[in-house]
Parts: structure tokens; sequence; C-alpha cells
């Protein structure tokens, strides 16, 4: 029996400010990254969130980002491996306190933004965040890009972890993501993108932009649920992923 | 035998700006309140100043304030019982990160500046806090002002909670705490701030503003830790204290 | 000739997050009111919504609120006179910068949510945001509730001001504004809306809650444009007003 | 008659956080850069710095940093040069409002932290910071690094610029600063301190850190007011180039 965990950024509302598809979304995703704050997300909004994850039965993580709010923690900021462990032990706390709120366990944690696409290739700053877990909760899984610095900073600080792959990015024949920068790099064909997942699942591969099939492990692949196109996908990859008989589940369940 | 805790706040340096004396004060004192990034300090402080409580072993507690850093949590802000309550509950949660990051327990809960004025009067504020805290962790005590509304709120919701008295401020006949508005509200004096202080532990009184001995029932008392004198006060206090047999420990020891 | 403004809070929206329909509202009003990045708005977002006001030809003034962002500067925050003043002050500067970048003279200065509320009522707070005014612009309307404090502290500060009338909320026989907490306060319904609006503008009256026909006279009428519903009412409102030869013009033209 | 202007960060205080010495390191100075509510100081503060220079006759000016308060605008963040643009447009009108407040006029602007160390480099970010001074008020001084990209954006912007030297650091043989990382790069020694402005000032020249007398061209020497030996420092140079007949005077004067 083949498995695969869904997981989509959620809780990215900001006061007033509503982002994103939470409620319409959540069911057809397995796990959830929640911003904590930082970069997104209130304490009533995660509040709320963490209570309608709970509703559903879908696996809570902490998606910690960097302190920039304005930039949604997009923009790359130079801190220090020792106030990015800060940063992330602060933000799996406070949304773990939600979890306790409404009795559930948190799952994972997964780096947000500019935050995530430096930890994908310094190993100094992945490190920080594996070390930010271990220090806090060692039963807490780490979300790792598949093949990035990530996955090395999680085996040497002996962090559990699982590893990711997107539904909607290109990748090259070293099973890296394309840059953003490059054409064709984003798939918004819904089509496509349940013909690529259903393959990530099925057969641990992916066809790359030169259209050569690489092998890729994922447990978890990453969708999007902030666009009202965003939820029809999730909804199509639900049902394709069903139809191959393939259990949708979250990886720590 | 009697025992008095000697609380103080603490970790209220924000980035690059310092404030209070704490590693000069946290050997006099038994708990200490940490801020928790809302009203003052952040990531950073809060791990060096949990570093520090565990390694003088003084007992830790959470210090949530409003979301107001230029006023530093000093200005009354109107947010519902329902946005305290989660303001609370992240707070304590990111503290508790770095208590557990330590190995350490946290001990406590003490609403911050206008936080903890409302909460003295206004039942549904301390409620909110009251249950932040029963929802997170219900061994965690509630520091309430003596004879306050946080009182009743405790009660109401069975959590555990101690009662604080101050080691500088003067009190009314009916054993609450006189206006800072009021000539004579804080005493500067450290002579008579101890032999106060003495009085509360060991008698269970104080002398009113009015002249009169009032019964008061404080299992910790509320001393500052942001002035050089604050750090001569809470030296001079300790020593009285030792001299009368008091032993200082923290409440929840 | 009868000429009439409508103002309408714009630039409400913060990084990623998008409020409002600024460009859909904007061709149906004469001014608007820019939010300062205290309560909403950034630097970018502002750049944005200056530029499109001078495009259209739309006048423009400073919406200044308190430093809020989570609580979108809808939260009553205990700042004495001096710190409203300075906060006024600051955002005034701010979004004059951006008006001189497009070579476009600031009209107005209206407060925003709580602190709008407050100098309502406490003559204290109005006065602080006139004298901010004055201090910064004396050449800037201040932007008045008809029948409020506002209006006193205006006159007092010797600060040119307008008074506006609300086109969807119920009044008191006094003239003054219904609470939102009573039923009926704010009206839904296009229509009554429209008619109410026209009235105001023609005949410098408004039906009251409890049905009588009272005066009021305001220059400028504030209408939403926060919701698609709020389009249609702008543009029925404009319609209306046309059709009775009304002028729309910004009332510092 | 020799004549040299010396500018030092001011108005870097927060709320309840107090940094520099403002009012003790302001009579030895002639120009000050004050900083503008994204990486220090709030509305409050500039009011109070603005006022301060003014009954002393110092030079106001803009020092824009990065929207990181607790990082204290010293981490570098990938800005896009519309944003750094938007953000300094935003600071420098913000302290604008402070100055016709107090009836003066800004003399300058000048990039603070990881902004001006960006701009030393980056011409984009350097035309961004141009750019901005240029369309808010083109009667402005960009402050700029001798040397540096700076000064080449401001020759492209047609932006009117003073260069700065710095008086505590080591420069290269090319006339450029040794990183901080360097041994020997900041020099400690008032002494020293003193003789090297003393030949900026008078022979515009400098010792490179390789003992070689190269050319500096300089308007303006920058100096440190946030340290008991800082104010000493000032005190001295001031008695020093007094001595040598060099005149102080604001630049823009």
């Amino acid at each position: 029996m083949k498995t695969i965990d869904l997981n989509c950024d959620m809780g990215e509302s900001f006061g007033t400010y509503v982002l994103g598809y939470d409620a319409l979304a959540m069911p057809y995703v397995t796990s959830i990254n929640v911003a904590c704050g930082f970069h997104a997300s209130d304490p009533d909004n995660m509040a709320k969130t963490v209570m309608l994850a709970k509703e559903k039965g879908i696996a809570v993580g902490a998606h910690p980002g960097f302190p920039d709010l304005v930039g949604f923690g997009r923009r790359a900021m130079a801190l220090t491996p020792e106030e990015v462990k800060n940063a992330v032990v602060y933000q799996i706390g406070a949304l773990a306190a939600f979890c306790r709120t409404e009795g559930i366990k948190m799952q994972h944690v997964k780096a947000h933004g500019a935050l995530y696409n430096m930890a994908e290739k310094d190993l100094a700053i992945a490190t920080a965040i594996a070390a930010a877990i271990k220090a806090v909760d060692p039963e807490l899984y780490m979300l790792c890009l598949a093949n990035s610095q990530m996955v090395v900073a999680a085996k040497q600080q002996g962090v559990r972890f699982v590893e990711e792959a997107f539904a909607d990015r290109a990748y090259t024949e070293e099973g890296t993501l394309v840059s953003r920068k490059v054409a064709g790099s984003v798939i918004h064909d819904i089509t496509e993108v349940v013909t690529r997942v259903v393959r990530m699942a099925k057969d641990e591969s992916v066809i790359s932009i030169t259209g050569k099939e690489i092998p890729i492990h994922a447990q978890t692949i990453c969708v999007h649920g902030d666009t009202p196109g965003a939820v029809d996908m999730v909804k199509a990859l639900r049902e394709a992923l069903d139809k191959e008989n393939i259990v949708l589940r979250a990886f720590g369940s």
C-alpha cells in the first residue's frame, strides 16, 4: 500500500487581513504548516487555525519565518545561526501552546519563505533549525526539501525528518528545484500537476524540465491553498490519488 | 519556619537595547518574570535570560503583556477577553520553549504592566488570563495581586495561584495598592522597604498609608531590578530576611 | 449650486495582504484618506495609492491611526495627548513625502478608527490632532465628525476644518452617531443610503433613528470602499448626486 | 580657512529604552543623523531629538534604515530597489514633519547600518536612496561614503552630496574602509583618532592600515556618541580642531 501526505501552508491571515482559503482547502490535505506571527498570522488566527485543524483531523506543524510582516518572510535577512535557532524555538513554542490548548500533538516544523530557501543551501542555517527542533521537542519531524542541506542537518543533529517534493515546481536532472526565475519553473496546469504528483507518489519519480525521468523520494508533497484555483487543484489531487489507491495520510500518524 | 519568595521582572532588554540589571539582581531573588516579546524582549534575550536563571537556580515565569513595544506594555489597550487569552497562550508557549531548551519547568505566569492593571479590576480580563494558563499547562501558577479580581478568576477557573504584595508600594486600609498618582504611593527609602517586607513575611501584615496595621497574605513579594539602586535594595532585603530566619524559596519549589 | 465631497478610506493594504477595492472605488469619490503605516499600509502601498490618486485627480489626505497593525487601529490605546500629537505628526510627514514625490498637495488629515472615536469625545485627544496638523502644515484641513469635540479643537487651535457625515450610519436626534452596538445603527440598503446622502447634500438634513428630520451640516460624506458591495454603493451615490445636479468636488479644491 | 563638519548618529532611543548620550555629545558635533522609527526611535524620541538639535543649533539629517527594530537595522535585508526607495521616502517624510514642527530645514539624508553598507557597494541600492532624496526634496544633501557607489549614484541622479570619512576606522591604500572583521579596523585610542581627524581636515589625507599616506576628501567626519568614552572623544576632537583653527560648521550651512 502506497501512502503519501499533502502539506499546505495555512493560518497566514493577519489581524483583519484574510489570506488563503483555509477552510476550503483543509479537507483535501493531510498536514498543514501554520504561520507563527513572525512573517504572518497572530495569536487569534493561530488559535482559529489549530482549532479548525483539530476539527478536521489534520496534522499540524509550525511554519517559522523571518520577523518581517511587511515582506511576508520572503526577503532574505542576515540573521546569525544563533538568531535563527532562537527565532525558531520561539515560534515552535508559540504554536505548541495552541496545540496543547486543543489537546493535539504538533507533528512537524517547516521553515517558511526566505528562511526555507536559505536552509536549502546553507548548512549552518539548516543546522540552526534542526537544533531548535531538537532542543524544544525531539519528537517533532523536520520537514526538509528532498536532496537539500536540510536533510544533511537533520541527519547530523539526529532529528526525525521527512522529505518533501513540490506539486507544481519543475525539477532539474539533479532532483533540485528549478529557480523561479526560469520560464516553466512553476506549473499551472491542473492536469499536469495531478499527473506529476501521482507519479511522485506511485513511482517515486518526476520528469525533469529537460524531459528525463529522475528518482525522487518524498513522504510529503507541498501544495498551495491561497487561491481559489489552488482549492480546485488540491481537490483534483485528492481524487486522483484516491483513484490510484494511494492512501493520503499525515506522515506522522 | 517562615518562607517567602521574591519575584522580579527580568529579560526586558530588546535587541541592542539593554534594560535592567538581570545578572546583578538575580542572585538575590527566587522567581523571575520573563518578558515574552510583546511589550519587551525578543527570542535572543529570552534564551539568554532563561539560561542565566537555570545557572542560578531561579524559578522562571512568563510575563505576558500587550503587543506594544514602543509603550512597553504600559498603555491600556482595548483587547477583548478572547484576544487577551490568545495573546497570553502565545506568550506562555514562546517562553515555555526556552524552558524546555534548558530542561527546566516553568513555574508561573504573571501579567505585565497595563494588562496586570486591567486584570486587577476587570474579572473578564483576569479570567482570560486564568483560562489561558489552564489551557496551556494546568501545573502553572497564576501570580495574582492579593485581594484582586485575579484571585477571583484563578479560583473560578481552578487555576493554582499565589498572591503577591509589593515591596515598595503603599497600601490602603482595604489592602489594595494606593494609586501611583497619589503622593507617597511609592516608597523609595531602602530601610523602610526592608522593614515593610520583613513585616509582610513574618507577621503577614503591612502598615497602611493611613498608619493602620492591616493583614496581608502574600506568598511572593514583587521587587524591582531595573536600576542600580534596585540591586542594592534586593541585596538588603535578602540579608534582612536571612537575619530573621525567613527562608527565601521559590513558591513553586 | 450645491457641492459635496465624498471621502473614502484607501491604501489599507499591507505587504502581501490586499484590502479594499481602491482602483474600483476611486473613480466615484473625490477625497481619500490614506493609511500611513501605523494601523495599516506600508511605504510601497502608500506610494501606489498616492500615484493612483494623482492619476485619477482625487484629493489625498492622511489617515493616521494607533500603532496597532494586528488590531487595525480599532482598539483604543491609552496614549497621552503628547504621544498622539507626535504619532500624528509622524504619519502626516510620511504621507506628505509621497505626495511631494507625485507633485501633489495633501488636502487633509482624518483620524482613523479608535483614534477617531476617542477624538470625537475627548477634547485633549482632538486638540493633540489639531495641534499636530497646525505644527506640520497649517494649510491642511482637519476632517472632523460634525458636532464633535474635533470641531471644538479645530476652532480653538485655529486649524481649517470640514465636517463630515456618514452615508450609512444612523443619527440620534442630537445629530450624533448612534452607537454601532445599537440595532439599526448601520444602514445596508443601497437605496436608503442614497436617499439619505442626497438629503444631506441637498437639504442639509438627515432623518434620525427616531424618525425626526434634523439639520446636519457636512461638507464631506464618508463612504466605504472595502467590499464589492461598497463599490456599487459609491457608484449609485455618484449617479444620484449627478442627477440632482449636486456637484461632486473635493472640499479643498 | 579650513572647515569641517562632524556628524553623529542620534535619536536612537526607542520607547522606554535609552541609547546614546545625545544631550552630552550634541554640543561637540555640527550635524546629526536622526533615526526615523524603522531600525530605532519612535515619534516621541524623534520630536525630542529634533527639539534638542534646534536648541543647540545643530543641523539635522534623516537616518533611514531597514524595518528591523530587533536587529537595529544592522542585518542585511533583501529589499528591492523600489522597496528601498519607498522606505527612504517614508522615513525622510516622517522626520521632515518634526523639522517643520520646529521650524528648521532638514539638511541631509544618511543611510543607516546594513542599508549604508549595501549602498556602499550596490549601485542599484545607492540609486534608490538618491532617487528618494531627489523625489522628496532636491535641496537635501545625500551623505555618502567617500569613494563609494553612493557618490556615483548621487552624481547620476543629480543629487547634492557630501563625502564622509570615519574618525575611528582604518583605511586601505585604495581609500576604502578596512572590513570590521580585520584586526585593527577600528581605532580605539583617542589620541590617535584625534590625530587622524586633524590630518583628514587639514591635509585631506589619512595613513592607511599599511602605513601609507593616501588622499581623502571629506566634508564631514563621522563620530560616535553612544558610549561615555565617545563623548570624551568628540570633546577632544572639537578641542584639537579648534586649536588648529579648523572651523567646525555644518556642511549645509
